[in-house]
């Protein structure tokens, strides 16, 4: 097991990552009161509910178990009143802890959840799958989604540890899997040239699920993240940066209905869509943007956007968060591992790589 | 005008109490970008709404008006989902900033939109009830109801500025201003002997709207209040002694349905049975406890409760959040200005206190 550290000043924590630590009570004590509330879906729940239960209640907790449906649709208000409801059923105190048990989602819906009962609580994340184990569940950002656009309503809400166990990616489907190394790539192809230069060495041996290639992508994406989250935990500046791919990628979310394509789905296709839009501001070389491409491909993710007009996601990218008084921001590309924060983009010109990128 | 400051760091904020300051440009253009949503209800929206908006227009911002239904009711989902779609719609980003115009109901609902709207923006608090200005406008509580209890779900959210107007009052039907002269008590009784003492000399007069005796009391409890939020911001300590009366209270209000009674209503019930268990347990004179309830008596406020069992008060008043695991906790008082918290009392204890108030 490895442990680094988020140093957020009095709201520090560690990430542990190893195998099998699912169950590591040491890790969980140090936060465990009188009640806890595990969130987690359907689909986690018969394969590691039991386990997290018991080491909650050898830990001296009384335990509540909240299980939610799978899926991004998930991320809704009526979900959180299922969670606010069990809680308060349960007369959970504010000394209570809530486990984040799942995904991406799960987290964003737990983790929000912590963070507006009572007024706040505290939180543990368990990643059970890639995507959340390399980015979502570090760094407090929580959310549900708005039928006017994802992660809308949400909170920074540290957690007090994140423990990922690379063991449980085990039985994550692939298709899961090949959407969590999107967002291993935006990692390195945003912040980082060696590890981009290890990934394109390494790509397969994570799709054939070598432990040791997975943990150490988990590792790398993590101290990359924790990095970025000390120096600018809201996002005032830093942070943006790993939103590469994510203002095209959430509409595609949006414009095909939440849950169709994984968030990690459309975030590869709307990595390709920043660096098309990167070179044709002059900002990247055309043979790196191919290399980007080149890279999502070899890990089976789409590298075109879905059949949907690119006015349509122009309209839905205006009221994304990262549009400013309705000028279009983008984080792009001055080289690999080279984001920047780059405005003033007229709605032509992202039309044009929209439209560029699908070829 | 006077100004008061919320000491917290970066996070300090000026409470500016006046005579006519509503629409003072100077207050509100540290705060103004380029957009503004001003929320607000559709008793004060005809009373005040123009002036905010034209003083935020001044000042650079394109105004959204958000009108909500008058009434405790309004602090549920459905209303923020109304206030997030309204900015979503009007394309306000990260750097909106968000205008609570309106007494306790729109600071806590506008609060907590303000909290959560893209993981928070930025909000000033314009309060325009004797209760919002003498406490919920100060200290970043922001909350709506559960069915299951109030203010069950929300953030700590503190403002950029508090801009209390009490010309504004002068609009205040009498039953707000006597439930404002709950919470003004309450400060005095908890806290401030000497407050204590001025407000039995002046209590008639601040019934009959002398803007000097108003304008003193909002200060006193500012003041006071200011400096328990600077030393105990999310409520680990001493701010826990603010909230004298609110376990009682707070069930009147649930078992009563929100709305029927105010909450200053159901605060000055709830202080009667607090004095009174204060007193069955020792800790306060005889004397004392009566001191209180005459003073809200001559408030012309409620000093027994509703037409309700004791029994269901107190199973209402097992899911307020100052019930730890089930052990009931009350902030007591060993005296006038001398509140504190004290646990472990058993159901028949509180039972009998609830009875007796009522004689």
């Amino acid at each position: 097991m490895e442990s680094l550290r988020v140093a957020l000043g009095s709201r520090s924590y560690p990430i542990h990552i190893g195998e099998g630590i699912l169950d590591e009570r040491a890790l969980y004590l140090p936060y465990v009161t009188a009640g806890a509330a595990v969130v987690t879906n359907t689909v986690v729940a018969p394969l590691y509910l039991p386990r997290v239960r018991k080491v909650l209640e050898a830990a001296g907790a009384h335990v509540t178990e909240i299980v939610v449906e799978d899926g991004e649709q998930a991320k809704r208000w009526q979900t959180l009143e299922r969670i606010f409801d069990a809680m308060l059923a349960a007369r959970l105190g504010r000394d209570s802890l809530v486990v984040a048990l799942g995904g991406g989602v799960v987290g964003d819906l737990a983790g929000f959840a912590a963070a507006v009962y009572l007024r706040g609580v505290a939180l543990v994340q368990v990643p059970t799958t890639l995507l959340a184990q390399v980015d979502s569940s570090v760094g407090g950002k929580t959310a549900i989604n708005h039928a006017r656009g994802k992660n809308m309503v949400g909170a920074f809400h540290q957690p007090s540890a994140v423990i990922a166990d690379v063991a449980v990616l085990d039985t994550l489907p692939d298709r899961e899997l090949r959407a969590g190394l999107a967002e291993v790539i935006k990692h390195a192809v945003a912040l980082d040239v060696p590890f981009m230069e290890w990934l394109e060495k390494n790509v397969e041996k994570i799709l054939a699920r070598e432990r040791g290639s997975i943990g150490y992508a988990v590792r790398r994406c993590c101290e990359l993240k924790a990095a970025i989250v000390a120096a600018d935990e809201r996002e005032a500046g830093v942070r943006a940066l790993l939103n590469f791919g994510h203002t095209f990628g959430h509409a595609i979310e949006a414009g095909t209905g939440y849950g169709a394509w994984l968030h990690g789905e459309a975030i590869s296709a709307g990595m390709v869509m920043a660096a098309e839009l990167s070179a044709r501001a002059g900002l990247l070389a055309r043979a790196d943007a191919l290399r980007v491409k080149q890279l999502l491909a070899r890990a089976g993710l789409p590298v075109a956007g879905p059949a949907l007009a690119a006015e349509r996601l122009l309209e839905l990218m205006a009221v994304d968060k990262k549009a400013a008084q309705g000028k279009l921001r983008f984080v792009l590309l001055e080289g690999i591992g080279r984001a920047a924060l780059r405005g003033g983009f007229d709605e032509r010109q992202v039309r044009e790589a929209i439209v560029a990128a699908a070829q």
